[in-house]
């Protein structure tokens, strides 16, 4: 029996369908059933509910983007930082097994040697490094919290992306914007994200961390471009100036972009589409945004 | 109306006598009456409580020492991170004034100019400096939490001491050490602490920081020095050779050692003894531990 936090969120809903058809037992409480801030109370879930695995896949992303986060301080350390704490306490208490799901946002560029960046380098975009959005710096205290956690996988995301047109899917997001910001950034599929994290558990991969990202890396410029061949939309996106420019007149906390090493998951035996080609199936396949609302009454 | 939260800890303690001792009136809600960290639970208590003011003394500290808060990392955000911020929220909701009791712990040392950091220097031992223990950098973010919050006070405190033998008086922990690490602090007499911040309310005096330290410092040999010429007690203590000795052999997390300027609240009006003046005082008027627990049963 798997506990699936947040699952009502952007990724938690990608696990559930992932469960779902693939016939794994979970459940999913929602805050009115369990309030994951307290151990206690989590563990005895747990418990109740024998639990054999967590997935940790809530978490406090700002909305519309992450410069809410820096308006909502308190909230954004609870759900990034605190939280993940609490979890593995609680999952410690019930000894079974469990996967955070981080993100790449704890890095900037790539390393000083051009390569993108392996687990085992230390996050450079953080509050240690005091460079960070409010967001990075939780996301990578959080990882802190987690360093002596027994029996945790921590799965870096970077930047979503899929076939289903959402406001969290980059795709989506990147179409929607007339104004981009032209940068160099590892993607996760969100599809094989969940995948790959859950054979991680089936497969019982060491526990440590891992960067679950599409292997290679894209700019900006480049998605535009897929994104026109594709025929999905065609736009001519203006592009700031340089950074800068893109702080001063759109944004209010520092974006990540960075370059991930995804070798160590796959050389684990887990498999993950090159970024362009993982990009180029999820725009053919593209599907217009469903209502997410009931229908009106009539 | 003052409410008070965390009244049954070591500081929380210091405020309910002097709110008691002069007929301020206040309510203490303990963690059964109230979940401080619950926004919305606490703004109904407020408003239920005609709350006028608000006093958190509230936060995690680690016991026997600040080196508890490196096992204990989630609980550190929580009580000295997120709580800040769940308090600002609610008393914001309220509409009502209040006080976060933080700490001098962000500061190491001196200015680069030789004087004691003010209020106007930005903290430097921090995360944002990456040098700093898990609750320095806990309690360094809990005042960024703060930075936009209305109609609110941030109070340092900075290694409190006073007469009353305790573990958690600097006084006494001198004095049942046999090994000490020299280095040179600004520290507040807690009677005086509690005082000044009440006088701030009372005063109301313009809402932001305030070193709420006695003015001056001193040194570990001269504190010693000053106990046993009180002769409160009469010890030969040994000192580690140096920091590096003292973090190789006793210590787990760095420790804060800094000299604050508490010119701010001073020019303000509010009086706080020189910092020689209070210790030897503290130990002129020395009053032994009383048991804390009850008499056994008979």
């Amino acid at each position: 029996m798997i506990i699936l936090l947040g699952g009502k969120g952007y990724i938690g809903s990608a696990y559930r369908r992932y469960l779902q058809s693939h016939d794994l037992a979970f459940a999913a409480p929602g805050r009115k059933e369990i309030d994951s801030i307290n151990a206690v109370q989590l563990a005895h879930f747990l418990h109740q509910n024998r639990a054999d695995f967590l997935i940790n896949a809530a978490g406090y992303t700002g909305k519309p983007n992450v410069d809410a986060c820096e308006d909502n301080k308190a909230d954004c350390l609870l759900g990034n930082t605190v939280l993940p704490g609490v979890v593995a306490r609680a999952c410690a208490e019930a000894g079974i097994p469990w996967g955070h799901v981080s993100s790449g946002c704890l890095y900037s560029g790539r390393r000083a040697d051009g390569a993108g960046f392996t687990e085992d380098d230390a996050p450079n975009f953080s509050f240690r490094q005091n460079n960070c959005s409010f967001y990075s710096g939780c996301k990578a205290l959080g990882e802190e919290v987690l360093a002596s956690a027994p029996q945790c996988y921590i799965w870096r995301l970077r930047i979503p992306f899929d076939e289903n047109d959402n406001v969290r899917n980059y795709l989506a997001k990147l179409m929607r914007y007339e104004r981009l910001l032209e940068v160099e950034n590892s993607l996760s599929h969100l599809g094989e994200f969940v995948s790959a994290t859950v054979q991680c558990m089936q497969k019982k991969l060491p526990y440590g961390t891992y960067n679950v990202t599409n292997p290679g890396s894209v700019t900006t410029r480049e998605v535009v471009e897929i994104i026109r061949a594709s025929g999905v939309r065609q736009w001519e996106p203006q592009f700031f100036a340089s950074e800068d420019d893109f702080m001063q007149t759109a944004a209010k906390a520092p974006r990540s972009s960075c370059v991930l090493d995804s070798a160590k998951i796959i050389e684990a035996g887990i498999k993950l589409t090159p970024v362009r080609e993982a990009i180029g199936r999820a725009l053919q396949n593209w599907r217009p945004e469903v209502a997410s609302t009931a229908p009106l009454e009539k």
